[in-house]
């Protein structure tokens, strides 16, 4: 049940790296949700390869072809499928990695779990990759989100230790601080050179670096979310860890609110137009699991991408000796910025689950 | 289905703060682990109030009664229910919050939620009190994990900026740094004393202050979790967020490993007694949403206690205004001491899922 | 999981024969239902024991003791969990049992999955006394239903080969086919005569039977269910099955259906006051899963009561050897008239899952 | 979540009858079982139509074309994902169905859950054709169960009112019973004769006829399936009864029981070869919900194909009136042969899934 996730909407992801295609099922979706392709399309570039100096040469359409639940571009209740053909197959260029695993990958658990019959080219079912069938289902979400007046913007946060404008917790529309259009996705473009020059350096030393990400939802009514295991935070979190390189995740001040006295922390509440409101928002719009109808505010802490090209210590199965590894091919030196749009897709697609 | 969780073991959780009881039903668990009472009642009493002089002075003796599933001390395959008797309930002392919600709590959502038919009394199904029978599932399931090699332990590895002692991440055997039986649970005493001050003064501030805890599990083997969204990050992420004031998780370096390059942050393989392991432990003991084999290591952020002596800004939903709001009470100035086994309990329920 | 049931309303449901306690948690419920508590009282009577001459004369008031989950009589949005104190537990007359299975029990099956850790005492979690717990849940959901305009009634439809009228699969409300204040729950008191006679003749002969029970719920809307696996037959079989002894379960004409030809059996469509509705009612109120706002109408195949009298031929786990075991105390010689609001329970708290 | 089913094993099934495509994803297969694609394609063919006189003359190879989870043809641990493209698409024929709801159909019923947005054209998602996905995913796991030994054979029991030979209930090895390689699956052939003159007398008619599938599963170990709502008979059931006209569902002695005595029901226990055996099967291998290592019986009835020549009466939505309806084009007169693969496939599923 590794790759199925969801209650009412549920969504399947399936494929490898190097398999024939690789795509996404999502059963429970409202029939009559338009789906707008040329949208779909510029949501999905945003995590494609190539769009930007850093990441690899790769070149994919990652056009989504549908095979079942939309009639004219309509969903009709029935599940959507898109799948996206690999091209680029079955290479033997990965050989290698199934006798030397490498450093910070799953190379060396998939081994252990599936006995050595699990796919090891371009990763497999651990690539990267398989986060393009997220975007297309996350990407249908936030367009129905969108009719229903909720948005989720993502932007890099920090990248090593360069750091972005941080979105303002009491904003009121997301769309607010949407980068989607820009090539390097963040709140201040002079934060975001200097992000990409430690890209760069990083580059230079045949190394990686990692980053956070920060997403804010709006638009969201008070009251979703259950007590306890079915909190918006467990929900989020057990779908956000799915991302690859995923390693930390706060809400709302999150760790910084130990650091706080509770007067501190605490969101004063104050009547405004009618309505309850709180004055801040370290809460980060949910209390008990449950929205207050502030914005819904996490961050995600990226590690450095795992392939790097310095020489590393590794193993050999073959030998059951020490063996060194130094990984050939291109490989982006920080996955953070292609990483956003996939933040703001599994975001979605919990939301709608939770919306439904 | 928001108080059940689990696959193999399902763990269901009924009761409020005042109601006649609280309690658990664990649901999954195999025939014949014998359960040692004397042992679970002393992991429950970590968790009890008035253990330290920071807890409230709610004096409960938290003795689980068995309901079920278990014959002679033993389990029987069937669900094992547990209960605890409220003995102080359905005080009127809560009245007023159904009007005027503390800044920080649940009181606010459950409103808008449950329509004012919620539970006010104490937190109703939110109070921390729920903890408990998290408790006596984790406690039993830690039982149950020793017979299989597991062990799980837990410390305050930080009360507002005052740090205990980190966990060693390369650590063997995790009841090396059990500090259960300790009344403030902390590696360094000098720095639980000096935590102990600052919870003081915030007491004397009529204010709180949170604090990071630490988790270690050892004994895991290799393989345990499954990709995407059913990882071993993710299983435990859906269920730690649900104890009460937890706002940010993270696994081995976390957060900080955003500032890591790829060449340290990843672990590098080596061979010792013929089976593979890493020399260190950046990754937490996860890859790939799977175990390899080393400690899973992660730390919860959990938020200063909302309810504090100081007045606060709320609103009165009767008179749709503004209004001061004063808890009266005793409340934990910091609830992350007594947090701490409540990590270890849901830990232990996660791991018992995945290992069975 | 196994005893955990639900989607959005989950039922988990504990207890022995001869444990402290049997209950039930239902997780879910909208808050605001008020419990009518004398009802609920006179619905589980017709479950208890002791109400006609042919069930055993154990003796038990089966009055749920509420412990969470209810304010003042009305359900409070956190789960309720009520239990039923076994007053007579523990006896050491089934010691027995654990050696020789009883034919047509789950005793044998029970010693090999639990490897002789089961509870054997009185059939343990096997124990019909389970279906208790499931009338205090299925009870609380009849009445909410209520509110809905859905109405649930079950009646015997067939002891051995005596039948009773049938219930008119066009029937505007199952109220006017309710039998539950009725000691013995059949709509042709005459059939009924017959059937106790039947009932009577196997006792003299130290022997059983078993029938069919007939269940029609009204006032559903359309369009409850979805395709394939969660329809409404789905997901009311996967919760009848669950009661002890069915063998079987059909919808509407059933396996009647096989032997009509397709002109016959399907229902035509007219309009009356402008809505659709079938001029017949063959489908039992679903077609590809969904309701189509007829009656829902399922028939239960109740096996004859395997605790038998008569002596039988099994086997002795300890002498690994044919044994003749005679089973001592008394048993009730047809299940049948106690099952009817068992299965109204069952079948109510589906349908609740699915209303909400 | 209508067309996701498993536990461990997750199938979730796609496509409308004339979208791109059809297809299954499998998700928790174990690595390392090897797929005879020249073995699953014969098992398809046995439902595929155009195998006998009977069957629409629509032609599909029906061949599936796996997207991801086979490297060389095995399992690699991934999700497995297939899928049939559909030739023949996007027809205007079925215009007229989405005013002119067929009885018997689920035509009226999507119309009112989908609001008019389902895809009419050949039934969309409630067509059969979505059982040739099912049978890619089961005719994969009866491949895996057979290197168990578990094997699963099921034959058409009933056409109309004519009966095939029964299953003996004590059959040691499914594939004795094997009918896969006749064209029309039965025991005995002289029945299987009548039964085609029924179907012709049907066919001559402008009309159709239903049926029963038996189905028998050999080699089961004892133990599997849990007690109450996870049994080995709830299981089957929430998935058998997915099969599209599938109206009754019974286990063993099934409906037959409820007129047999206990005495005679009751399965007798005797030592056989030092383990114990029942002397005879009413039971269908089934105790508590769980198996008690006698062959595993279950009756599907499946009601007569409501597409038929004859003229019915409907209604049109957009006249809102009563309007006669004709259904054109060429449909089985019967449905039953081709679903003995696909409650073959079903059990396998189910089966699959509870001995991983």
């Amino acid at each position: 049940m590794a790759s199925i996730f969801g209650n009412k909407i549920k969504v399947s992801v399936f494929g490898q790296s190097h398999s024939a295609a690789i795509g996404v099922t999502v059963d429970g979706l409202p029939a009559g949700i338009h789906v707008d392709q040329e949208r779909l399309k510029q949501f999905m570039s945003r995590r494609a390869p190539g769009r930007d100096r850093f990441s690899t040469q790769r070149k994919e359409a990652d056009a989504p072809e549908f095979l079942a639940g939309l009639v004219d571009d309509v969903t009709c209740g029935a599940p959507l499928t898109a799948i996206i053909h690999n091209t680029n197959t079955r290479s033997g260029d990965y050989d290698n990695l199934r006798d030397v695993p490498r450093p910070g990958h799953a190379d060396y658990t998939a081994q252990m779990k599936y006995h050595g019959f699990q796919d090891v080219a371009g990763g497999g079912h651990f690539s990267g990759r398989l986060t393009a069938p997220l975007c297309i289902a996350g990407g249908i979400c936030l367009q129905y989100l969108e009719t229903l007046g909720v948005k989720i913007s993502a932007h890099i946060a920090r990248i090593a230790d360069v750091s972005d404008t941080a979105i303002d917790p009491m904003i009121e529309d997301a769309s607010e601080v949407y980068v989607g259009d820009k090539a390097f996705p963040v709140l201040s473009d002079a934060a975001g050179e200097k992000m990409m020059q430690a890209i760069d350096a990083a580059r230079m030393d045949l190394d990686s670096v990692g980053g956070v990400i920060e997403c804010v939802i709006t638009g969201l009514p008070v009251g979703l979310g259950d007590p306890m295991f079915d909190g918006v935070e467990n929900r989020l979190a057990a779908a956000l860890f799915g991302i690859p390189a995923v390693k930390g995740l706060e809400f709302g001040e999150g760790f910084a609110a130990t650091q706080l006295r509770g007067s501190q922390n605490n969101d004063a509440y104050t009547m405004q137009d009618g309505r309850v409101v709180t004055k801040t928002n370290h809460a980060g719009g949910i209390l008990g699991g449950i929205t207050n109808g502030m914005p819904v505010i996490f961050r995600l802490a990226i590690k450095p991408t795992p392939s790097i090209a310095k020489e590393q210590e590794s193993v050999s199965f073959s030998e059951q000796a020490d063996k060194k590894l130094s990984i050939v091919g291109r490989h982006d030196p920080c996955i953070v910025p292609r990483a956003v749009p996939v933040a703001e897709a599994v975001a979605a697609i919990v939301v709608a689950d939770l919306m439904i």
